[in-house]
C-alpha cells in the first residue's frame, strides 16, 4: 500500500511584489510530495531531474518518507525550469522563462517497489504522461486524484478528455472549469464535468477557498483570509498532495473524509504560500498543522441553535 | 424595543441575461425591511416614496408585520427611480437611469413611534441622511449596521467617514473594502477599517460568500452555489436585513451569534437572488427557510477526527 505522485521536479525562479528569487526547488511533485507526506508515511514520487538537481534536496525528500526509487536522474542533462512574475493582485503571473529540458521526453518508469500503489496523485503534467502512469500500473489504484491546467486545455484538449475519464477526482481552478465545461456557472460546469469521467470535482478559488461536488453534494471550503501572500506557487499541488495524503491516512474514500481532507490541503496550502517555494512547506511541526486546522474549524464553522 | 430599517422604497427596472422587467417595487429598505420580517415582528421602515407608490406594496409591508407610519408618501411627486443592465457574469452592471425624484430632498422624519429603536438598519444611502437618523434617536440603539457603496466613497468621502465612526457594524464589499482602505489584502483592510469606528466588518463577496471581522476573530461564510442567479439586485440589502433581523431575534450581540446571523443573511440573499425583484423574498415559508439554512450547514459544515 502506498501514495504514488508523478508531476514535476524542478528548478523555478520567481518574482512576487515582495521579492525574487533565484533558481529555487520547484515543481508540482515536490510540492504534492512534500504535502502527503505530513500525513502518509508511504509516499512515493516518479519524476524526472537533470544532473543538476542537488543531491541535498533529495536527501531533503527520503527525510521526509518519500521515496524516490522512481525519481530518475539524466546525466549530461538539465532539469526543467520555470520562471515567472505574478502580479500585485498574485491572481495572474507572466511565465518568463520555461525550458522543457529533461522533461521534454520524460518517459515515467513505475519502479516495481511502486505497484503497491492504492493512492495515485498525477500531478500536474501532459495529459498524456499522466494517462501513461495509470496505464503502467497493474491494479488500478484505489483513489486517482489528476491535477491540470488550462495550458492543456488549449493544446491538448483531446489527450485531457481521455485522461480525465479516467479518473476518480480532478482538481482544476474556476476560470478551467468554464473552459472546459463551457458553462459559467460553476454548478453547471461541475454537472457538466462530472458526466465526463471523475465521480469527483475541486474547484480552487484560491483567496477564496474551494469547492467540492459529487454528482449530489457540494462542499464549499474556507481559504484562510492572509494579511500576505508571499508566493502561491505551487499551492494548488500543496493542497492537492495533503489532500489525497489525508485520504491515504485514513484510507475510506467517501464526502465526508473528503470534506476533511480539503480542509487539511488548505492548512498546508495556506502555510505554501507564506514563504518563498518549499521553505515552509519543508519544516512544519505537527504542533503547526493541527494549529492551523483549529484555525479553519472556527474560521468557518457555526452552531445554528433555534 | 424595535428594528429599525432606514433606506430607499423605490421602483427599479433590470435587465439580465435571464430577462427584463418593466418598473417593479425594489430599494434598499424594501429587501432589508422583508428579510428581517421572516426573523422579527417588530421591524418598522423609514423612507419616502411618490404618490406613485401602490397602496398594495404598502399593504405588503404591513401584511409582513412591517411598520409603515415612517413611510412618507409625497403627494404630486414620484418616487425614487433606477434602472440597470446586468453583464453576462452578473457580478457587474450598467446604470441607465437614476431619477432621484421624492429623494432628492428626503428629510428622514422619525415617527415617537419610533423611539424604542434597539435595532437600526442603516440602508444604503447618503451617508449624511444615514447619519441624521443616528442623531434623532433619543437613545443610542444597542445596535447600528450599516451599509453604503462606492458611489458615497467617490463623492462623499468625508461624509461617509464621519458616518462609519458612529456605527457597531459596516457592510461592504471586498471592491469597496480595498477602496476605502486603501489595502488590497482583505485583512489588512479590515485591520485599517476596524479602526475607523466599526467593531465590527462585514465584507460580502458575492457568490464567493462574507467574511466578518472583528478586532481578534474573522468568520468565513460560503455563498450557496446557484446553477442559475436570475438578478442578483437587492441580495446585499437582503442580506444586511436578514442578518440584523437575526440578531434583533436572539438579542445578545456577540461573534457566535453574528456568525449564525451572516448565515440566515446569506439564506436569504440566495433566494433573493432566484427571481427578479422581491418576488421570491415575499412569499417564503418558514420550512424553506429552515431548509435553506440547512443546505447551508452540509455545505460547509465539517467533523475533523483526529
Amino acid at each position: 500500500m502506498s501514495l504514488l505522485v508523478i508531476g514535476t521536479v524542478a528548478f523555478d525562479a520567481i518574482e512576487t511584489p515582495f521579492g525574487k528569487t533565484d533558481k529555487i526547488v520547484g515543481g508540482a511533485a515536490t510540492y504534492a510530495g512534500l504535502a502527503a507526506s505530513y500525513f502518509y508515511d508511504k509516499t512515493k514520487i516518479v519524476a524526472v531531474v537533470g544532473d543538476d538537481f542537488p543531491q541535498e534536496e533529495i536527501a531533503d525528500f527520503n527525510k521526509h518518507n518519500i521515496d524516490t526509487e522512481g525519481l530518475q536522474v539524466k546525466k549530461g542533462e538539465k532539469s526543467f525550469f520555470w520562471s515567472g512574475k505574478y502580479h500585485n493582485d498574485m491572481n495572474s503571473r507572466d511565465t518568463l522563462v520555461t525550458e522543457l529540458n529533461v522533461l521534454a521526453d520524460f518517459d515515467p518508469i513505475i519502479p516495481d517497489s511502486y505497484q503497491d500503489c492504492e493512492y495515485l496523485m498525477l500531478g500536474n503534467l501532459t495529459p498524456q504522461i499522466q494517462q501513461t502512469v495509470i496505464k503502467r500500473l497493474k491494479n488500478r489504484p484505489k483513489l486517482i486524484v489528476m491535477d491540470t491546467m488550462n495550458f492543456w486545455m488549449d493544446i491538448a484538449m483531446d489527450d485531457l478528455l481521455e485522461t480525465i475519464k479516467l479518473v476518480d477526482v480532478l482538481t482544476i481552478n474556476d476560470a478551467e472549469a468554464r473552459q472546459l465545461s463551457g458553462e459559467y456557472s460553476l454548478v453547471k460546469a461541475a454537472r457538466k464535468i462530472l458526466t465526463m469521467g471523475p465521480k469527483y470535482l475541486i474547484i480552487k478559488k484560491g483567496e477564496h477557498g474551494a469547492l467540492l461536488f459529487s454528482e449530489d453534494l457540494i462542499f464549499s471550503a474556507p481559504a484562510l483570509p492572509l494579511a500576505d501572500v508571499f508566493d502561491p506557487t505551487g499551492a494548488g499541488d500543496t493542497f492537492a498532495g495533503g489532500f489525497i495524503g489525508y485520504l491515504a491516512k485514513v484510507g475510506t474514500i467517501n464526502f465526508n473524509n473528503m470534506k476533511n481532507a480539503i480542509i487539511y490541503g488548505s492548512a498546508l496550502a495556506s502555510f505554501c504560500v507564506e514563504k518563498f517555494g518549499t521553505e515552509k512547506l519543508k519544516n512544519l511541526s505537527k504542533e503547526e498543522v493541527a494549529g492551523r486546522i483549529q484555525q479553519f474549524v472556527s474560521l468557518s464553522q457555526f452552531a445554528i441553535v433555534e
